[in-house]
């Protein structure tokens, strides 16, 4: 997902990939700008440079986390004595365990509650304003930069400013409607998509898909 | 909910609406009886009819419980004993809470688990089988038969035959494609669809709407 957020993007935006070693993230940005390169030709804005996680954060104005859950942890940690309140970070990460065939959403439990990732990931950011998205979108196809996503893109966030930016920064992707769903607290349903649409692909073989609204 | 099924059915299926005071079941079948009879004229096979829920749940083949979450305990308690394992039992129920404006899925916690209604009720049930299906279909577009729903019904289920039937019926809505998910388990994530549905509703003004599967 993170190269084909950084291969969208990157015809008007400067881009940072960040990596647990920096030189892995220079790598890829090498490789991720070629690809860019040769499809935007002159039309391409911005560029893609690599950096560890600690300084793609510090450096970045929205940081979209494209990790895993099971590394969600350790990253957060490496960044977010970097971080500043004027940010943005955006969190696709799903919490999500394999049974048997199938992904199941397990949700962060306290106590009678249930919280979603994102929603934990803001209470340990404080002040950085967290907004939710991207959890359901095929990175498969979104690293195809000739691809039209024909998806509705649900987002959630309590910081109307920082909805707005993402709300902008997906209408840039070809197609993709944003579509605001509330508050951060409506982030667990959101990140329920992801086991549902790997479900969908596994059990009924449509694979690589997203979601629309359909009225 | 029911009111569309019941309308949508009874072109092939003989319909029972079950309902906590008999009368007014019957009341209630009457006048879906006539809307029915009013669209599909002699094309109909079918009929409706009122009942009590203990008595509609013995006699029909399909029970699918089109009640709110708040009622499905009491439901549930009346009919049980009137169940056999060669029944079905259909769970579009989703536990939900209201935050403010917008709703929030509300699944049960059981230790550190999240169990889905659709699971606590197959365990309640024990031989019968429970498929989860139709959480987010639009109740009102339902109601209308002349209305082409193009949507992608998510359906969970352990028990393959009962799915197959469920499918089925899914099928004979014109337009509906069924998409199985998985076992039951998988249930929790359809269940979730319906509070980011209502929430869509809400805050993006996608009103009356479902899902579907983009590829």
């Amino acid at each position: 997902m993170g190269e084909g957020l950084a291969l969208r993007w990157v015809k008007s935006h400067e881009v940072i990939i960040g990596s647990r070693d920096a030189q892995k993230g220079m790598r890829a940005a090498e490789e991720y700008l070629a690809k860019a390169r040769a499809f935007y030709g002159d039309v391409m804005k911005g560029t893609i440079r690599g950096a560890s996680n600690p300084d793609a954060a510090a450096q970045a104005d929205v940081i979209v986390l494209t990790i895993p859950h099971e590394h969600a942890a350790s990253t957060i940690l490496s960044i977010r004595d970097r971080l500043k309140p004027c940010q943005i970070v955006v969190s696709p990460v799903v919490p999500m365990v394999k049974f048997d065939k199938d992904m199941l959403y397990s949700p962060i439990i306290e106590g009678n509650k249930v919280l979603s990732y994102a929603e934990a990931l803001a209470r340990e950011l404080k002040d950085v304003p967290v907004v939710a998205a991207y959890h359901a979108i095929s990175a498969k196809k979104l690293a195809n930069p000739a691809l039209v996503l024909n998806y509705d893109v649900p987002i959630a966030g309590d910081d109307e400013g920082a909805v707005k930016v993402v709300m902008e920064l997906t209408r840039e992707i070809r197609n993709l409607r944003p579509v605001y769903v509330g508050p951060l607290r409506s982030a667990l349903m959101i990140e329920a998509l992801t086991p549902l649409i790997i479900n969908a692909a596994i059990y009924s073989k449509i694979k690589d898909a997203s979601i629309a609204f359909v009225q």
